[in-house]
């Protein structure tokens, strides 16, 4: 039952990896938010995704790994933008389950967040 | 680490499955909303879990094997019309983990959303 | 596929347990709220981490086994007297993956909920 952490914080780690069986990994992710806060919610939503990219990378896996994305998205007026940077990225065929909510987020600059649950081999 | 993924589209599909180990699936629905935004919360909240029930026989398994479900209501004050008919659907001592929050959604005619994880054998 | 939980209401159970194969498991716990919304949110999440690692200690498991935490504030400026709080609890070297976002709760007295997924041997 040992976890593997990566990017260990005093607050939260940005990746927790679980291995159910062996060769079998859970990875859970930490709510992703830009690197920039002053950028558009295009901008932000790019920065996001690549922070994913990332930390997939880190344990093994990639996008077609996503099983789950949960976005948020303080202002549902960037629904729209969002979704033409998401649709850009995911991988035909292989879409993950999704939800999108409004929520504000702990910094006002921020104008996404997004949670995901992924797979490793 | 195959997934297995039904109702594939450009955006997201509706059920992504996993199997950690033979005999053993989890299953993720993307959150789940109704089919005619016209109707009130306890109608929307019948087709939201109709449709639960249908994406989990696909699966292969039903309601008991709900693990969690999160429940975004853009109007808490739909929280008890919801409950009656959340009550009236879940099984009788196998009820799932829950959470229930406020949160406006990506169409503005939609009084519920549901997101769930489950298991199949 | 045998589920084993606990705490069982009408409306959900307040932890489900799957196991993916033998000696692991996955807890999902329903969002946990205080046990007295007359309280301040210091007092609030306190009370929210003491039912945790109750329900925690029930599964044969601990805050170090907490995979993902979805921590829900119905007022965002309770972001720092929550985190104080939560600082203090998570174990150093061994803190989860976490996401925050403001949304209402069903019982407007009550200043967080937290959504937690954890491993237990």
């Amino acid at each position: 039952m040992t976890l593997d952490r990566r990017h260990v914080g005093k607050r939260l780690s940005d990746m927790v990896i679980f291995t159910p069986s062996p060769g079998q990994r859970l990875v859970y992710l930490a709510g992703q938010v830009p690197e920039d806060g002053k950028q558009d919610v295009s901008t932000q939503t790019k920065s996001v995704l690549d922070q994913i990219d990332r930390l997939l990378a880190e344990a093994g896996t990639d996008k077609r790994g996503i099983l789950s994305a949960t976005i948020y998205l303080p202002n549902m007026k960037d629904f729209d933008a969002m979704n033409r940077v998401w649709e850009a990225w995911v991988p035909a065929g292989e879409t993950p389950a999704r939800a999108t909510v409004e929520a504000k987020l702990a910094n006002p600059e921020y104008k996404i967040e997004i949670q995901v649950v992924a797979v490793a081999g």
